[in-house]
């Protein structure tokens, strides 16, 4: 048997004792996994250089070797967020309603464990942590598959939280790190129907789009966004720099970040010559239409192209358009359905923004950085979808479960 | 451009203007319809029987053709299903959830529609229009893709409800038919990502395995059941008869009908005898383990195939097992977490069962054949979801649904 079937298996053989422990006893056993990481921290860090020296070996860049580096304050803050979890209220066993039928049948829908979940993402030691947390929160039993420059990292956190996770509850089973680094494993982990429920990627558009275009098994589709920032011609000048400066600035390289500015042509007139220009001195740079490279002539030309690229870099598109309706036509076409928002003081054209944009998050006068399980009181997410099937938006702990209807009767048959 | 990606786009199309709607229009085009159905039956049954003639001519069972068949009240029996779905409430708009985060920001959480739908089916014309009330009803454009034996059928189906539709609200685009035969058709609906939102299979095992084996775009499986009843040593003999009897045989071709009766010993020894003369006189073939051949030495010897099999017939399996552990442990090997029951008087046994079995449905002391959108109250359902993502068990009307935040601030940053 190959090690993703095989440890697989192992998994899902765990999904009914998991199924049946208190919050309590997951709670302890969270709070284990974190204290073990940080007593272990010397041999993770240990771990890890192997990694970062493997990668400086093979050319990798300084910002994926910084994404791959665990540091003592690092491991500290992955053990808080394993805290954090532990602190959330648990969805599993919740009611989420009772139907009481004519014919005397007592029907619950109550909350229960998705299944085994299976993850797949690159090089960050962090996710493997984060995502087991969740998971085991919920009482789904996990599949890791990390990418193969955080191998020997991943190795050692699986060996000191199946360590950990023999003194409690939680069987050490339940917790799978796939060491198979040929891509061969990730196609096998994709087509595993009946063993894995659901499979969630955590990455670059690439592996996102890998693992769409090959999954058998349900996917959670996580991630990609080209985000628009509309200024309407009723936008408050202060606000609007502000808020757009925000959505490109604060963290470019993050899903939620602005890609595209779009600029009501009157609103333009008055103040995208002044708002380039705070642009251009945070670093960005600019690619424009016809009408802003007039306001703005250190503005590049945007392509078709552009428009459609998630930069993640300090990089933005900006159009100058009629109205509403060519924004709402733009994001239709070029948006992912991740986020966007709309700055203006008119209140028909927010509530038209509202309503028409289809994005998983759609503001008024706020800046769309603010789509994320912290930011919106989840406490913790596993990622933000964009697709709409089963959760949209920010996942927090209850999109990692499933429902199932309980029913009582006293000997009723169907006529 | 291929019919099925021109029809796909056109129904995309509708999807902002259909989002519009309000409960009312919506309701009233579904009225107009099922009046446009019953006023055209003739030409309607006319049609038909040009499906049927085919049929007959390339040697069609006689019970496809039945489930082919529309006859005048067939035709009012369609038309009312219209009407309830009118009838029954419209979730889109539903607010789910509110959210005031300390910053200021107020984050709805709304109910949509899911985007466009696909619909694979066989040849029940019923499909068609039962499919087409409920996607319209909340708000889905929907894309359907009947099997070639009903095409005629269908494309009266087509002509009828699109001049209905011309009278009302609700764009005639928004309801699109896939006359293309081809099986090539139905490939390229599956892989319409970015166009279509999620597919929805109607129909036998082979054709949800097909689009689930080879769909790119979400999918929700839905159907195969191979359901258990578990008679415990403590069942009521009265109660187990009746419900055992009622869950093969009351209707056999369904997916909530029983496949496999699992017996305590202790029950079997009493009472198994009885119980197996009474479904040999019901017309059941058993098919039995060596203890149940003893005591019904008329069953068939059964197979590790036949617990895997869903007969959809007048056949059924009887193991006796040892106890409650035993009859787990061959639910969760051969069940397809579709409705899974358990006949005792022991609350305690009740109890675990209902927790440990994993499926969308698990019932104490009552029929199987419950697992249905109008038992459940819910009105109408799409199928039943035997996949733990998005919808578990009967989807009514929220199964068609997505969510969307809203969120409204007040010049809100991230810092």
């Amino acid at each position: 048997m190959s090690e993703v079937k095989d440890k697989t298996s192992l998994a899902r053989a765990t999904a009914g004792a998991l199924n049946k422990l208190s919050t309590q006893q997951k709670n302890e056993a969270l709070l284990v996994m974190a204290e073990a990481l940080v007593q272990h921290r010397d041999e993770l860090i240990a771990a890890n250089d192997d990694d970062l020296q493997r990668g400086r070996t093979n050319g990798t860049s300084e910002s994926l070797l910084d994404r791959l580096k665990l540091t003592e304050a690092r491991i500290e803050g992955i053990a808080e967020g394993l805290r954090q979890i532990a602190a959330l209220p648990d969805p599993v066993g919740d009611t989420l309603e009772v139907l009481d039928r004519p014919n005397g049948l007592h029907i619950e829908k109550i909350r229960v464990p998705l299944g085994v979940i299976g993850i797949i993402y690159e090089a960050r030691p962090n996710v493997t942590v984060d995502a087991a947390g969740l998971c085991l929160k919920t009482g789904n039993p996990v599949v890791l598959r990390g990418g193969s420059a955080a191998l020997s990292s991943n190795r050692k956190l699986a060996e000191i939280l199946h360590e950990a996770l023999d003194t409690t509850a939680i069987p050490r089973n339940a917790l799978q790190i796939i060491e198979d680094a040929d891509r061969a494993s990730v196609d096998e982990m994709l087509k595993l129907n009946g063993l894995i429920d659901v499979i969630i990627p955590r990455g670059g558009r690439s592996l996102i789009q890998t693992v769409v275009q090959n999954a058998t098994v349900p996917v959670i589709e996580t991630g990609a966004g080209v985000c628009h920032t509309y200024l309407d011609a009723s936008a408050d000048p202060a606000m609007a720099e502000q808020i757009a400066l925000n959505a490109k600035v604060q963290r470019p390289s993050v899903c939620n970040s602005m890609e595209t500015l779009l600029v009501h042509e009157d609103f333009a007139s008055a103040h995208l010559a002044r708002l380039a220009e705070r642009f251009r001195e945070a670093g960005v740079e600019l690619r424009g239409c016809d009408r802003t490279r007039e306001l703005a002539p250190f503005a590049l030309q945007v392509t078709k192209e552009d428009y459609a690229t998630e930069y993640n870099d300090y990089i933005l598109n900006v159009k100058v358009v009629g109205g509403l309706d060519e924004a709402l036509e733009h994001i239709a076409r070029f948006g992912t359905m991740h986020s966007e928002c709309i700055i203006t003081e008119d209140e028909a054209n927010a509530a038209r923004f509202l309503q028409e944009v289809d994005a998983a998050a759609v503001y008024h006068n706020a800046s769309t950085r603010f789509t994320d399980g912290f930011e919106f009181g989840f406490g913790a997410e596993i990622g933000i979808s964009t697709q709409k099937l089963h959760a949209r938006g920010p996942m927090g702990l209850p999109a990692l479960t499933s429902v199932k209807y309980i029913v009582r009767g006293g000997g009723q048959i169907r006529e």
